[in-house]
């Protein structure tokens, strides 16, 4: 593999069309902004620009310096400080040498920052503030964020959907975001070593967010690609991001992906782990994995997949089913369960794991190790033996103010997803679940965005708080960057269809100013509002290009004479001339309309 | 626009990848041979071919000669003429000219087919035989094909799914197709002037069908293309087809269509007789109607989307909707109803068009023309007063024998789906739904085959029958080629998703074989067996073209080292070693492993 030289890196940014990152100012952290992308429609619409959630950090910001070798600003680094519970330290990095020697190894970041971690005795999760009742600027930020910048609830307004027992408020205040956390219900990833990122929230009383996988294999990939998918990915809106990289690289890059990334970014580290024993699972130890942990700790990791949940005894219940373990970490560390007939050290040492977690407040996301990789297994004695487990894990994870999210399948039908979601609820005393799609079929690799975007929609509907996204290639290939893309909008087709599902306040506002642009023949509105303008504006034009067709009254699906739309105007214009009171006519002489009410 | 010369027409064929075309012939009526297409496995798999349901007709068979100047065999012809009920006589076409006055016309079709009606005082409909107790050729056609070749139901099957209160058999009889359309609940469109269609049923007691949309509009596309984009559809799953076309060389377009198209091709009748009258709404009559509809029965339409259900009466409920009416024909009938004040003349000539559709065996698609556009008009007043109608008319046309499904809306949020589907089998006593998606958002103009795959897969689930694609290009403009492909492998996924979780019977073969493929690194077996051959594989490569990779146990997405798959089958070789031995020893000594019971 050949490396670009770090000089050479670059990122698409720049605002989306007709957008403009705005920012909301705090009340009780005044001196935290809030990014929102503020999108305008033409005049001639006569509304309000609508705003959107806006994952895309600085990038989208035409205003901010960005400079790839220095990292992002270091937003909340100011914030950790004053809580005057933190100290700064020689890290690992500091005197151990992650580096491998080759001659094509990607370089070091060129700017080092000393880290921080919890002074003794304190932790410094936002759980435990959120315990203590207090309100930190994350939890504001996030507030504010949530509410997509509204102020207050429309008048009259009338909640439409169905939650199923989430408890999900008209408007989000600090004080509630707070409880949500103080509850385990909702976690904030937020390594204090990644001041660099964003707040936001995980949770199922909040918008449904969605994940990013992306990452190099040994077998191909490369750091300035990763980077710049990291970059595109929350573009798009991913929310976190999972750095997945494995070889000889993989501290390194990560480290560039964190200085660089307004969005939390979680990890496998058993991945690393596995790597500095030279792949052979057998050799893994406690220790080294410890020190992997602390190592990643360091550096700004927001949420560790930790497999703690594949015990020993629950391997046999794998060996008949059609795929048996298909979670790379969990297939780690069953044949390590197995080569030293012992029980899985996760299991045993997660009190200490906690220890580490709290002292620089990493979230816990428990892996499921066990979960089906084929509709045939989907929902088996495995999977739900294992849930348990994570179950159980939780209560220790909160004990010591950890935060915790839960993850989910994988492959199911559609029939047998909501008992995942329900289970997860019941066992995992309400902690966030993190769910890969699921796949609702296995026939169609090559399309496993849609196969399990059916699958995230329903369970995200359902409860499931962050979806984890599937690109085209699962199954087949590392995604490329178009890959990437359509990964994340699918899913945030997902989670939007959760959230309008639920009966998220805020969430059928765009869905209405769309609906109003594309009835008005508004195309470019159309085009902006939507989640992929580009797309969309390319789409039309391919059989429409001219800049006269972006205010036709039809489009090339029906033509002018066949345009539903444009009839269904003139008879609202007839309407209005004489509609109504003709119906008056005809309604007082009989029953020729149906009433409205 | 330009026309090719029908000489220069030309189609994809041929088998899809270790696919052979296979037949099964009938018991009841020894000439019928009914099409399957098996796919072969890599001899290393140890297993049996798997066999699929296949709508593309004889262009997969190298064994059929084709001619698209001919049109497809007639497979029908001799058992239509053998139920001595049918006379030949000078149709439409014989006496009119329907060809418009243009350099640039599609030409007539070379081959000229004398059309079929009933004889006086006989109906022709399936129905009519069902009722009667005939088991027809076309029902034990459609047993075998729906069972998937499969003799009889596997030993020792237990069924898993919830199918809402459908009654899918284990195996489907010839009785079982008689006695489904006798009951209204399942319809066989087979005009008898297409007896090159090859018969397929559309009931919820079934497999879940899909519709592909083609057609030309004024602005943009070809005949020749249209005749591609049929055979193209039908080549990745499409079951029926909706020619939609409109401008004036709507007549011949179709007659290409249908003598080429193995499936049954459906209409919306309005479109040309709106063209007869120059495109103004105001002035369609009721002779003109059906003028087109018997023009359209002689050509061998096989179901027709009727708007009867918009009447002037609902007008006025649309009048506050965000998106109004954006169903074409919907909005074409709004507009006479209100021009006129008159109830329209589709719902006041309900039964003379029974007696039309009964004389050809015609399906009634009773057309949601008040169907919601948007989030914001889902399931409102408008469109269930219409459903109610729907319902009337549906009892109107069973009692002249004549087949029903319902069309079904449209834009609608997740968790107002499943009153739609209820709300249908109850208003319409259990007819066939047919559905549009549903989109379950408004905010992804450009994938809008997944905000509707979505909808369309929860909607099957429920019971919908037949789902109509949506391509990428909704709203946007006129599908192409690949934009069909994309929009059917979408809704195959959607229609396949709802069979394995009703628990169809023979669903969760193909998923299990393709699973099982994965899972043993039959790459090859794993992109034969999916949706999309040719994308599966093209995908893989990208990434390890090398031919060498086809039999790798790993692939770019993880390398050697971190393949979960590679892993677990270790472990398994080790199980089979050992392992067992060793739970039993420890199970015996205490509880070390979870018992599997």
């Amino acid at each position: 593999m050949n490396f670009v030289k770090p000089s050479e890196i670059s990122v698409t940014r720049g605002p989306l069309p007709a957008s403009k990152k705005i920012y909301k100012k705090g009340k009780i952290h005044k001196d935290i902004s809030v990014p929102l992308r503020e999108i305008s429609l033409h005049p001639s619409s006569g509304e309000k620009p609508v705003n959107v959630y806006d994952a895309s950090g600085p990038y989208t910001d035409d205003n901010v310096t960005i400079d790839i070798q220095k990292g992002l600003p270091r937003l909340r680094e100011s914030w950790i400080k004053n809580r005057n519970d933190v100290e700064q330290y020689e890290g690992l990095t500091q005197h151990k040498n992650f580096k491998p020697n080759s001659k094509n190894a990607v370089p070091d970041f060129p700017v080092s920052h000393q880290p921080f971690r919890a002074k003794k005795g304190k932790v410094v999760t936002q759980l435990a503030y959120a315990r203590a009742g207090i309100i930190t600027p994350e939890m504001e930020f996030i507030a504010i964020r949530e509410n997509l910048g509204r102020e207050s609830v429309r008048e009259n307004f009338v909640k439409d959907g169905e939650d199923w027992g989430a408890e999900i408020p008209l408007h989000v205040t600090p004080e509630f975001v707070r409880q949500e956390v103080a509850l385990g219900r909702a976690i904030i990833p937020s390594n204090i070593n990644h001041p660099e990122s964003e707040p936001m929230i995980i949770g199922r009383n909040f918008l449904v967010k969605i994940n990013a996988n992306i990452g190099n294999s040994a077998v191909t990939s490369s750091m300035d690609e990763e980077v710049d998918k990291m970059v595109w990915s929350t573009r798009w809106g991913a929310d976190t991001v999972m750095d997945l990289s494995t070889g000889k690289n993989i501290h390194n890059i990560r480290e560039w992906i964190i200085r660089n990334s307004p969005v939390p970014i979680g990890t496998v580290p058993i991945y690393q782990a596995l790597e500095k024993v030279g792949g052979i699972a057998e050799e893994l130890t406690w220790e080294i994995y410890k020190e992997t942990l602390i190592e990643q700790a360091e550096q700004g990791v927001d949420y560790f997949t930790i497999h703690s949940g594949v015990r020993l005894p629950y391997i046999p219940l794998t060996a008949e089913r059609v795929t048996g373990i298909v979670s790379r970490g969990g297939s780690i560390m069953a044949k390590w369960c197995l080569a030293h007939h012992k029980e899985s050290f996760l299991y045993e040492k997660f009190e200490e794991i906690c220890e580490i977690c709290k002292s620089y407040d990493i979230s816990f996301s428990l892996g499921d190790g066990l979960r089906p990789g084929s509709i045939a297994d989907a929902n088996d004695k495995a999977q739900f033996a294992e849930l348990e487990t994570l179950g159980e894990l939780t209560k220790v994870a909160w004990k010591h103010d950890c935060q915790v999210m839960i993850e989910g399948p994988g492959h199911v039908p559609m029939h047998k997803i909501k008992v995942n979601m329900e289970k997860q609820l019941n066992e995992c005393g309400e902690a966030p679940f993190y769910t890969l799609g699921p796949l609702t079929t296995d026939i169609a690799p090559g399309y496993d965005h849609i196969t399990s975007g059916i699958g995230a929609a329903m369970i995200g509907w359902f409860g499931t708080a962050m979806l984890c996204y599937v690109t085209p290639k699962e199954h087949l290939g590392l995604p490329n960057r178009e890959d990437v893309k359509t990964g994340v909008i699918t899913y945030k087709i997902a989670a939007h269809a959760a959230d309008l599902a639920k009966g998220h306040p805020a969430s059928k506002e765009r869905d209405d100013a769309l609906s109003r642009a594309r009835f008005e023949f508004r195309w470019e509105d159309q085009f902006n509002l939507s989640l992929d303008p580009e797309t969309a504006k390319l789409f039309h034009d391919q059989t429409l290009p001219k800049e006269a067709h972006k205010v036709a009254h039809f489009c090339s699906m029906c033509g002018p004479k066949f345009c539903s739309m444009k009839i269904s105007q003139d008879i609202r214009d007839e309407a209005k001339k004489g509609m109504e009171e003709m119906a008056q006519k005809y309604r007082t002489s009989g029953d020729l309309y149906v009433n409205k009410e």
